[in-house]
């Protein structure tokens, strides 16, 4: 074999850590590996940490590329020479009769694998060792039990042995004795199982080292040479894992909380997760060790309890926790062991927390001086406010609520909803009226059911993605919802919900039963389940306040009525990004209008519908101007296809009043609507297709708007009229319908003798919309991205449809996320870039928002924030906090 | 009035023109307007011109903007010193009581404003000149008529008197007299009406000059004031005519045919204009005018007849076709006077000419030596071609054919169709197997009516735009179609069809009757009209070579199987662009199989139509290659939505026998058919998303296309696969496929032991395909634009739906042409140009090609060509030899 040097490294190939090593700074993750740093960085803020030394990812790349598999003398010199410092510190010596050292020895890269993670505890026993072990700390079943794990950790991470042949030696033996778990195997047992297990390396020919340094070479190789083993590289290249040097090696001292009543282990947070009070909160086990916490044989006692079982242990680790918190600014995660009254910190980490307590820590750490608001904002995550802001069910890691669960579908919207099963709308009307909460259970929803979906708690479909109509118009309503749920079958006709469950029985439930739904996690529950309301506190209010001067982008709402736009106020939206108009059709004293407008065939028919809807236009409008006093509101003209408020064909009640409503027979009627129907709907007559080919409409909704606007302005209100024409893609339409508009306010101003301010602008919705951006931006006054038609036409995905291959997509990695939720920087990006760019350059001050579901997308919003560089995001009421904080986030990014 | 010079001027302010005047260049339109710049240059080549003089648009210029609507007296002596030389010229004198001079005068821009032209003939009359007249001719009714005439022009376009004014004064004497016409007018009543005339001028305080040179002055001013009318202004801002100076004023003087026997007054054509026969085509009259030509009152002689009556005008004539067509290089039509003996060329032109003669007469004139190739390509418009390449209707100018004509809808594909009407698919297999030629008439068509659309003459729809199914596969194979004729009404149960004509009035037909219909027009008859067959000669194939030299970009043909890519090879295409494999799927053994694979739930029904389906595809594929030998065969895998393949609800007999072939029930089936149905079906679960979610139809087609090419080299054809995925969007969704094709690939290579050539390329057709270009040409061996479906993704438009609002679109000026027909630039071209230069960028070689309709779209085959810079074009077979023509005319362009 050829012996190398280690001169070909840049750095020292090993750092020791540990109590009194200064350690390297935790940005050497690329040298140390990310477990490796963290252990240095406890070790120079003065923790005690099992000592230990890290070979650096430089060794594993020359190991791999120069070394030819081997350790040379130089580096190998240098490991034992930090094993004698180990050694010391310890008090103890690795392979000794005595008093032996055992050691980890862990892989550790720069960037988090996990599941590939090659770790050998124990190291550094053998049969004279095991004895040793046994009689230092008069506890033989550890001793033997540590020595056969170990066997079975060497045989298989070192030389490649099956993990299952072990095992099946294992219940051999346990079946022999008639055992069911490993903690009935005893002392005598345990040595037979090492035998066993010996024997196993004897039957693949190989042979296992008494000598404990060559057990440290081999072990230190083997993780080396496993970075360029298949299946890591197979996993770097799944994971798309590029330009790291290769994994750190950790060798580290074993300590035991096993030997006595002076040793003992635990886990602590610094503050409660729950609820974010400053005080400890975790538990420990006297004489145990990790996995006994794990196992739940034994009752863990709360960390309180530890300051009266070791009071000088506990006020090291209570001075612990305050100086991680101050270091790493956030609570932490602990993982420690005592070994005979000695406290060893084995790991911390930045602790998970509930939504609550992350804005109560946010706010008390930049009250205690530990970070500044900036820092505060990046610790409160979406989903922290988004529990905040739904209610939830109260303890979803119990038991009871897992075996409740019955199915699962997609996660819509978030939030808890419990109810009575409603299978149709009229239902959920009745019965909402009378106080019952209500689910709505459907195939799937249409725009006939959305009186039904308000007034529900919640609902659920069979069919649908996440941006079905269903879930759009629960998330903008803050309705829990739950989509595409294969796994039920709806009977209407019977009133029965069949569930089948994940072991291929059913659950048939019935019209009136209760259900609940977790939005959060698409979970189905076929009871009643308990639920916790959202909690608006006082320090929200304040960390809102941080989130908005941080922040450098608006956040509007897309709100269709007064009352969601008084709820988007409250939520803090400056201005309503998005009213769609239409909505505003479908409630039943409007919806026969509507459709007397669609079908007429004469002027005074069409006449008489327009006539009639102006006033419902006009005090809608007005409300919403008067919640947004002062603050714009972007009025979408009409939109979507007309016959999307015609009436099914089978509701035969419907359409012999309309069809008396419009003088035909029904058959007559029946042909009209058939005749309406478009092979592809979304591509068809629509948006400002509708109105240039009927004026009409747009007269009459301009009217409203202006009307709205003159009488708010009469009672005091600072109305902000802007008017906003959808699908446009010619700049010739835009002009078409602003021409129209304009017409339109200036007959009302000459009637009414007043005036008012307005905007005319235009949705960006169609690729041609954005590539002829630097025409449209001549014309009109603002911009909108519409980006979820933006993203259905660059795709060419129509988002009712993409059920049937997203899922597939993202199994093989085709799509990463789904566009409709994130947006898609490369594509779709792209031209909302260059449309800023090239809108800008006509009008540098152009307004440019956004009002598709993206606008409350924590990764989008950053993008329009910082990449995209427009004005405005605009979403549904309820997400509004949400846009804010990934707003604020968005900005501290940039800032760096 | 203030007197101004004419010093402004950069040119002189009069060109004369007239046998003698050497004129100025053709290209002095900007200075002489079209109408002058014509009369000089016939002059300068040498013709007898009725001698006039130009007053520059330079005058108009200054006239509008810098004379305060005055003639300056420097001006004014430049007109009366031109004058004298038109009067020696004529020998006769303007205003004379013996031998009067008459002048017309003319307004003439550069640009050609149809329906704008100020005229004012016969100037130079009154109560004297128009004795002399009479005397002079000897015919006091033509002195008097042609005094009429000048007062009332004079009083119209001078003093803008309205027309109708003296219609009724003329109307009120023809009613006293009794007269219908008025060439019942006798030479009395013609004095009658003039006096009538004068006393309009008095009533509108308006006076008529005696004075012939003050009504040369007015005139001369009121055309070039009429530049800057209402009117005017509003016309050039409708047709966007900008950059114009002014318009020029022709005075020319006016000749008289109808001076007697050595009088008389003709238009001939140079060559035949339908068949392009080297003889004169023309007719002529002696002692007449114009009009009596027009009038139709008598018959005029055929030109040949004139070298009898006048052969030495005729000589001089003879002589003056010759010199013009060497002079334009072009067949010309001629008008022209003979008066008292002596001939004068009133006009030429370019003459319009059928397509027969077109080619011929391109091909004579370069052998001829008039004009190279490049000048006789760009005298063969498209259109031509097409005309060549149908059969057409005998005689659509006639009487006959107008009367015949009943309803019209958008004629989608040329070529005249005469046949029995059928309204189902069935019917035309069954009665064309018969040898009767039918037609097939739907509301619209569908894939299941394909079998009967090929088997049918011709096709008309009551619905469906110019890219409707009907639409594009009645052009990809030739046969005419009359879409979206909301005239006829189907009522496919009683047999009957109803036509409703302009008048209201109805016509019923029923299945079996005869009807015609004419694919270039529109214009259906509800009868067996007459066709010519297309006329294939020897001049096509000579001029179609010259077209190929000078093409700089391939046409490839779309063809689906061996015929039509045989039909392809035949018309010059160089390869095959597109074989649209679903094609293959729809003929009825093969139609069950793809249902089964479509509906199977077990991996064997999948496998057993997999197995009964590749022999098809197999022979199909081979059979193309065969077809293409030598030449690149592009094989789009399977594209379209497989519920496409499913039968309809309403076909029992169908769901009948597929239900138990598939082994369901017919309400299972139903079920299955209802839920594979998409909202967006465009916008759904097509192409490489098909492929990915189930590869193996992939597999299948792919082992089809690989196991043909093999077979078809060991038979000595050199075949030459690429094989495209369609509608990618995103790199990895290429990537996916390529790796299946080329893992199939692979494998028949290995279990046949041989191997050959074959490409994997992709479909640009949705947008974020075209803004990704440089990450898929990494990985791509070509590109294909889909321009059908970049253009509904670019625009949004569904072209099944557009019907609704592209008409109003095109009256609006919103669109000007259908971008499905003809590439929208701005738009979709900008992504198509943007592509092909980042796909270039990363592969400079790129193949990138264009397989959409615009393929065979004259207008969009320069951009793709000129623009583009891409490859090839691909269209139907039938349009193959016209893209070739349209590519040598952009190339021709391109050089300059
Ligand atoms: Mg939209
Ligand atoms: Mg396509």
């Amino acid at each position: 074999s050829i012996a190398m040097g280690t001169d070909t490294l840049s750095e020292a190939p090993c750092f020791p850590f540990g109590a009194g090593e200064k350690g390297r700074s935790a940005d050497d993750k690329w040298l140390l590996g990310g477990k490796g740093a963290n252990l240095a960085e406890m070790s120079a803020i003065g923790l005690s940490v099992p000592p230990g030394f890290t070979l650096t990812t430089e060794c594993c790349r020359e190991y791999c590329s120069n070394w030819n598999g081997e350790l040379p003398p130089s580096l190998w010199s240098e490991v034992t020479a930090q094993l004698k410092v180990v050694e010391s510190k310890m008090d103890c010596d690795f392979g000794s009769d005595s008093n032996p050292l055992l050691l980890s020895v862990r892989s550790g890269a720069a960037i988090s694998m996990p599941g590939m993670m090659d770790t050998v505890l124990n190291l550094g026993m053998n049969d004279v060792v095991v004895e040793a072990l046994s009689a230092k700390t008069g506890n033989a079943r550890f001793a033997w039990d540590s020595y056969r794990r170990f066997l079975e950790m060497f045989g298989n991470v070192v030389l490649e042995i099956s993990r299952s042949e072990f095992e099946e030696e294992l219940d051999n033996i346990k079946f022999e004795k008639g055992y069911f778990e490993d903690n009935e195997l005893q002392v005598d047992d345990l040595k037979t199982v090492v035998s066993a297990f010996k024997e196993v390396y004897v039957k693949n020919k190989l042979s296992f080292p008494d000598d404990v340094y060559e057990q440290l070479r081999l072990a230190i190789g083997a993780v080396f040479g496993g970075w360029n083993g298949d299946r890591a590289i197979k996993y770097r290249e799944v994971e798309n894992i590029r330009n790291l040097l290769g994994t750190a090696v950790n060798v580290q001292s074993m300590v035991f909380g096993n030997m006595g009543q002076t040793s003992g282990t635990g886990v602590c947070f610094t503050r409660d997760p729950n609820n974010g009070k400053d005080e400890l909160f975790g538990e420990f086990l006297i004489d145990a060790q990790g996995e006994d916490v794990v196992a739940g044989i034994r009752t863990p006692q709360p960390i309180s309890e530890l300051e009266t079982a070791m009071p000088e242990v506990y006020a090291e680790f209570k001075m612990n926790t305050e100086i991680l918190e101050k270091h790493y600014g956030d609570m932490q995660d602990i993982e420690f062991t005592i070994q005979e009254g000695k406290l060893f910190m084995l790991q911390t980490r930045n602790g998970k927390r509930g939504g609550e307590a992350a804005v109560k820590m946010a706010v008390d750490f930049v009250e205690e001086g530990l970070i500044d608001k900036k820092e505060a904002i990046n610790k409160v995550l979406p989903e922290h406010l988004d529990q905040l802001l739904h209610p939830s069910f109260s303890d979803t890691e119990s038991a009871t609520y897992k075996n409740a669960v019955v199915a699962s579908g997609l996660p819509a919207s978030p939030g808890a909803a419990v109810g009575e099963i409603c299978f149709t709308n009229e239902d959920v009307v009745t019965k909402s009226e009378k106080g019952i909460p209500c689910v709505l259970v459907r195939d799937e929803t249409s725009p006939d059911d959305v009186a039904g979906m308000y007034a529900s708690e919640g609902i659920l479909t069979a069919r649908g993605g996440m941006t079905s109509h269903a879930a759009v118009v629960a998330r903008g309503w803050g309705r829990p919802c739950i989509c595409g749920c294969s796994d039920i079958k709806i009977d209407e006709a019977a009133g029965t919900l069949t569930i089948t469950k994940e072991d291929g029985s059913t659950v048939v439930m019935k019209a009136g039963d209760c259900i609940s739904l977790n939005g959060n996690t698409g979970e189905i529950m076929a009871e009643k389940m308990g639920v916790s309301p959202p909690a608006m506190k006082g320090d929200l209010e304040q960390f809102m306040e941080w989130v908005d001067e941080i922040k450098e982008i608006d956040v509007l709402a897309n709100a269709d009525t007064p009352d969601d736009a008084a709820e988007a106020r409250k939520n803090g939206a400056v201005g309503i990004g998005l009213v769609r108009t239409e909505h505003m059709f479908f409630e039943p004293e409007r919806i026969g209008q509507v459709r007397q407008l669609i079908l007429s065939k004469s002027e005074a028919q069409t006449k008489e519908a327009l006539d009639n809807l102006l006033p419902y236009q006009r005090s809608d409008f007005e409300g919403i101007f008067k919640a947004m006093d002062g603050y714009p509101v972007t009025i979408r003209l009409l939109d979507p296809p007309l016959h999307e408020f015609l009436p099914g064909l089978e509701d035969e009640e419907v359409l012999q009043k309309l069809s008396s409503q419009m003088s035909m027979t029904v058959t007559e009627l029946v042909e009209e609507i058939k005749s309406a129907a478009e092979v592809n709907p979304m591509l068809g007559l629509r948006g400002c297709r509708l109105g240039i080919t009927r004026p009409e409409i747009i007269e009459m909704q301009v009217r409203g708007i202006i009307e709205a606007a003159l009488n708010a302005i009469d009672n005091g209100v600072d109305a902000i009229p802007d008017i906003m024409i959808p699908l446009v893609g010619k700049v010739q339409e835009f002009r078409d319908q602003a021409k129209l508009v304009r017409a339109t306010a200036d007959k009302v101003f000459e009637e009414t003798g007043k005036t008012c301010k307005y905007r005319v602008g235009t949705m960006i919705e169609i690729p041609r919309a954005a590539l002829t951006a630097h025409e449209i931006a001549k014309e009109a006054d603002f911009f909108s991205f519409g980006s979820n038609d933006l993203t259905q036409m660059t795709f060419g995905y129509s988002r009712d449809d993409v059920g049937t291959f997203i899922p597939e997509y993202k199994r093989k990695g085709i799509l990463l996320d789904d566009p409709f939720v994130t947006v898609d920087v490369e594509g779709v990006g792209q031209l909302i870039k260059s449309t800023v760019k090239n809108g800008r350059e006509v009008k540098p001050d152009l307004k440019i928002g956004v009002c598709g579901e993206h606008g409350g997308d924590p990764r989008s919003v950053e993008f329009f924030s910082n990449d995209a560089g427009l004005s405005y995001v605009s979403c549904s009421p309820f997400r509004v906090p949400i846009a804010r904080l990934a707003a604020a986030h968005a900005a501290t990014k940039k800032k760096g």
